[in-house]
């Protein structure tokens, strides 16, 4: 990582070097795309250049609480054509993780959720059998009768068939919840979170994220969860796991540096490009310890590669 | 640390010579005078005997759901006499603290409480101003509006005369409770912790404790509270502040080397006293780093110095 990323902006030979290269467009949404309600300028002429090259563009996202159906909607309502496929969510990401790569015995398939409807649909795509959730029976609160239930391990109150926690961001967290996913894992559930980013923003500042519900149990436990959102290479597995992509054919497009571009590269990536529109700044692309392959100011400064084509290239 | 804990029991000429150094006695109690419901031979009789001696005896608990009447209460059901002025809590420790040590603005003086009842008592009795807590008020889910009040710093829902975060164990933990301790805290509160005991025990098992009501707000925030409970030196100048006792001639009693013979020893306290009869063990009290200046089988072996006292040895 000692070489220093190529600066594109502005140089649409190097560009159309680099679109030819790759297959995959792995994209980071907010801070390349888009901020907050903001949609930058291009974004959608530069996704659909892509596209029309050939180009496979997958939207990467850590929100759990939206389903791949549920982000598409948000993409439209932006403005931003897309089909549900192009959408890769760390919610679909752990379903697909349970579904395809855990082997569960046969009697410990079932998933207890802290979570939002965008992981139980995206469970019910995959099959997956689960409790909690939205559910409304764990929206109380504990009772003495819970204590003892959970510490004799009562099948009243400790379904045996689970064999996964899985913790996303949860509006309705509460303590029964955190009791509940405590014994599971001590019981021998495999412990998995959605994402681990500590906050959610939202309206201009931040919230507690669904790291915040997995850190609870993370102090209580003394252990991690996998995580099935980036950086972590689960997801990039489970990526895998639906595309079959050559992974040296593929480009991770990201704003920060320890996410999306660290996602990229611990998973082999044969490239990773950095926008100057979010998080990471320029001196974290060209001085920081994580940099990218190469970097642009804009994302839509890719159309430069398409306007003056320079003869010999091909996108 | 190096020097090897005296082995007090059996031998009554030793145990006269150590009670003769203190004159105040600091229990730890689970573990020390009972074991979840069952109380030790002899407890009440030892307890007896040293407060027979002009001993004071203080009760130090981390639990901060109960007040110091809740506690004291606690303890008749379990056949043990006691006063209100012998018992300290970790949410009287915090109460203390907040009203005697920190020098809080006049316009900063309110406190945005995270738990039960037991905090809310103790904060009374120090007359210091709380919000939060029990009202039910802050017992429901968080809305659109709230985010835009909170990103906005709006006084609606963020009381500006808030200078203080207090969070102990909170059996109606919530999203919109955490989301408003972040917020507190960002915009400059003091954030403290009754205690930060991950877990919690009860009915033979484990439950989530006080620390894991914190466990989110660290991870968000990137900063550790201060804990009013043991083994925080915070907890050890607020029963200062109450009793103004001379700690060359305190001893700390506890079962378990890194909560409470840790307490002890970074307090400086004149002595620090293991029972065989909670978590720790042998090998913890006489090869571990954190060793007591002496041990017992169990705390009742103390009435052995009184049984057969020793010529000259006065307790």
């Amino acid at each position: 990582m000692t070489i220093p990323p190529r600066y594109l902006s502005g140089d649409a030979a190097s560009i159309q070097e680099f679109l030819a290269k790759f297959d995959v467009f792995l994209f980071d949404c907010d801070g390349v795309l888009w901020s907050g309600d903001h949609v930058f300028p291009g974004t959608v002429e530069t996704l659909e250049l892509l596209r029309s090259s050939g180009k496979q563009v997958v939207f990467v996202t850590n929100n759990s609480t939206k389903s791949r159906a549920d982000y598409k909607k948000k993409l439209e309502a932006l403005g931003i054509p897309s089909t549900t496929e192009e959408i890769f969510s760390s919610s679909y990401s752990a379903s697909i993780y349970i579904s395809r790569i855990l082997q569960l015995p046969a009697n410990k398939r079932k998933v207890f959720v802290i979570g939002e409807t965008g992981i139980e649909q995206e469970l019910r795509s995959e099959n997956v059998p689960f409790i909690g959730g939205t559910d409304a029976a764990f929206r109380r609160d504990i009772t003495p009768e819970d204590y003892k239930a959970l510490a004799a391990g009562d099948s009243s109150l400790l379904d045996p068939e689970v064999g996964v926690v899985l913790v996303g961001l949860d509006f309705h967290i509460n303590y029964l919840k955190l009791a509940l996913a405590f014994h599971y894992v001590r019981r021998g559930a495999v412990f998995l979170a959605t994402n681990i980013d500590s906050t959610l923003p939202n309206s201009g500042s931040l919230f507690p994220g669904a790291g915040s519900m997995s850190a609870p149990l993370i102090m209580m436990l003394g252990q991690e969860p996998v995580s099935l959102g980036k950086p972590n290479q689960a997801m990039m597995d489970a990526i895998e796991g639906k595309f079959n992509f050559d992974r040296s054919r593929t480009c991770m497009v990201g704003d920060r540096v320890n996410t999306d571009i660290k996602f990229g590269l611990e998973g082999k990536l044969g490239g990773t490009l950095g926008v100057l529109t979010g998080v990471s700044s320029k001196d974290d692309f060209v001085a920081g310890p994580i940099r990218p392959m190469a970097y642009l100011d804009k994302l839509s400064d890719l159309l430069e590669g398409s306007k003056s084509r320079v003869a010999g290239n091909e996108l």
